[in-house]
């Protein structure tokens, strides 16, 4: 078994507030998170998936068709979106990077046949990432 | 002289369009920028000094005063703001990564007086930056 | 249950040693990292945290609680410091990469309730880093 | 149990291609990747070794005999080189980044005494890593 | 004025060898970079530009149109290509690090309208790297 | 003309101190970079030379000789030192980012008779940059 990890970027905007809390008690859980017109990140995405290389390729996946699955599925409905207002996911759920990655999964299980999605790793900054692993 | 460069960052959402062209054409001209809930980045801001170290201390310019300076005049104002809504300079100019080295130059010019401002440069991504020298 | 990384740095000097060891069996041994007055690196933190996100909030982990347990466990007694004098883990013990892995997982390990530490990595220079998962 | 990777870096150049399909179907499975002539990439290495630091050197491994297996298994015989033509292991087998990992995985193998290789990554670009854990 | 710095990747092999010299003086002068089967790098291409941002966009190039110039007349003949082969400025030229930043200033030069071509700066790995201004 | 740049690291120790201030008032100019037992960094130290690339090599330098003169009037007498105590030119001159860029530059130029040294730029940490061209 081998893992392969392609990265993809989308550039987003979130805001971070609970709405069964006051403004006040938002403000002090979120900080500089909650201010009210949102502010945004390049969000880096890596995707790992798990199989065995191919005999024939050499290749865990096909590159395209996993580029074109990322695509198709996480980067056109994320990339330059408010990830509060246009992704369904986060209508009533908290735009975190933990939420962003367990979506991200939920939006990928499924797609790979010949191979297993391994983890999903978002960073929001250079110093912020979360990993899911589907359990 | 002797450069001296410190490095900044902070996370805003901004949009980019011309208010006197019609919703078709700003779509063409800024794509996925223009996309209307906005989006955001993590800039990368360098601050470039120039001047004599001085005799004693070794330094082009005091770091924690510098430090002290651009958070004020910068990352206060734009860390985890909408550039177009809470920042005056965007109001009815586009907040493009040109536009905000610019801004960045005209809030730190005249705050040093033993160095000069030498340049401002923003990385909106990894890939693209602009830079400005107040010429 | 997921991940959450979060980094940090600190900058440090240190000095290779072993006591019981003749000074050329030293010099044999660490070479350069054993000169006598020492020398340092800016060294990365890579602090992770396992568990479920927090119905209300969506993160593991409160940050700004995660920033001030590192801070004051971690940064404040190891930057800027001498790692062999200032640091009561390293006065008989080498202060390697792998150490101050384990040092850093031993003072962080009972200050989180909701969620559990998972590893703890440090980077002394790009090239080469420690991981300690507490087992 | 302590983790130590350490990161190499070697330059070479390769192209992929079955040699049981016609010229159109490899050029329609691997792309570019297939042109006729080759290219190449800046490959990056990390060997992740673990085991119990010894109690007096502190360290997993002694680096420089980790630094010189590396050298001597790998960087010397794929560094500046054509891997189909100069490295017997992609003579018949495409040498994707996931069958890079498992030959260099194979090098290393069974060279270190005191601890035990953990895992191969290895960067293609940026982008796209594979990594190997022999099993 | 402002600069504006956008970033592509190419991945190329190549082989530095001077027809003039013998097999021995070239193996001594480029060392393996002469090896003769040739090795390969992911180029990093920063391209600048420099002029007014545009009162309307506020931008000092169209992005996109930058883009496609870049694409058409750099990315699309140079990369996963053979750089000695493929390209005609290195048929009689050593594709070194340096002469690859001309040969892109000349492919880029007279393109721009409305700013100019600043500076075009190549890397070869992440340590080394050549500029080139047109003069 | 073409600007090739090279980059290299240092791994040292230094403190920030002036003999004729008091103990009170280094402790507030340099803060922790005072702290009495030292502190480090991994340096990275780019060289900028520029000329003309040679008509036969292709190169503005011959980069084996580049490497050899950094090394030994650089790295050799820096890495894994104590500046302050090792180095002459720090013995009673504050080792600052900036100080370190121009006794760089002290010790290269006059190296290369077919091109000149441009510019000496010192990172400090990754976001603390100091540069040097000799005026």
């Amino acid at each position: 078994m081998v893992k392969l990890t392609q990265s993809f970027e989308f550039a987003a905007s979130h805001r971070l507030n609970c709405a069964n809390l006051s403004e006040s008690e938002n403000r002090s859980l979120f900080g500089k998170c909650n201010y009210p017109h949102g502010h945004g990140h390049n969000y880096i995405l890596e995707v790992t998936l798990q199989g065995e290389p191919n005999d024939s390729t050499g290749g865990v996946v096909d590159l395209p068709f996993l580029d074109c699955v990322v695509r198709e599925r996480v980067i056109e409905p994320f990339d330059h979106r408010n990830l509060n207002v246009e992704c369904p996911e986060f209508s009533e759920v908290n735009p975190t990077v933990e939420n962003i990655a367990r979506a991200i999964w939920q939006r990928l299980s499924g797609a790979f046949s010949n191979c297993q999605l391994a983890s999903v790793r978002v960073w929001e900054t250079a110093k912020t990432c979360a990993e899911y692993s589907g359990e």
